[in-house]
């Protein structure tokens, strides 16, 4: 329990300051990432590092949602903010992310809850 | 989408008020909830009239936490409140609950998301 809540609350920290190779060894070797559900899942670390190394070069910043961790077994779900900054541009996104883990405290599944409503698009 | 965010809203009231019956009906017939995740699923209609009629004779109340709902697709994830009153007993859980909808939008998949911390149990 108190290990998967450190995992996710690194998972937030490292989507919010990297680098990728950091976030991607959260991760399981096979594990797959949907986000957001419902579009073609990424299975593996190679697929996963493609899908992060988006955010390597954006100015960002990241906060796990006080109280929103909600721990089962194996299975975390949890809301976060993530703020992207592109010159004036500010774009912020707050998904809640399903994860299941392995015995090792690994995220074998990641899936992304949010659809369009969940971003917001501000210039300075 | 608006139809999803409903059905979800309707949910939320029905488990903290509605007959069993009529929180059934949001479920397709061969739907699976799976409350909390990681336990035995329970499939179609009867498994799952069985699973809320545990909360029929209760007083109770529900609260969809503003802001929470998440919907990507036929899916959408979100945060509520139940708290439950036997004699001076005030038991309140507060879980995260995953959901797939079909076409028709009648919810196919409810995942919950929630373990011993998410319970707060108090005496009056």
């Amino acid at each position: 329990m108190a290990e998967i809540r450190d995992v996710v609350e690194q998972y937030v920290k490292l989507v919010g300051t990297g680098p990728t190779e950091d976030i991607v060894a959260l991760y399981a070797p096979d594990a797959v990432v949907e986000d957001p559900i419902g579009t073609e899942p990424r299975r593996g670390h190679d697929a996963i590092r493609e899908f992060y190394d988006v955010l390597a070069d954006l100015e960002r910043e990241t906060e796990l949602r006080p109280d929103s961790v909600r721990i089962a077994g194996r299975h975390a779900a949890f809301m976060f903010v993530l703020v992207t900054k592109f010159g004036d541009q500010r774009l912020t996104i707050s998904p809640i992310d399903a994860m299941e883990f392995d015995d090792d405290g690994r995220i074998t599944s990641m899936k992304a809850y949010w659809g369009q409503d969940d971003i917001v698009s501000e210039t300075a």
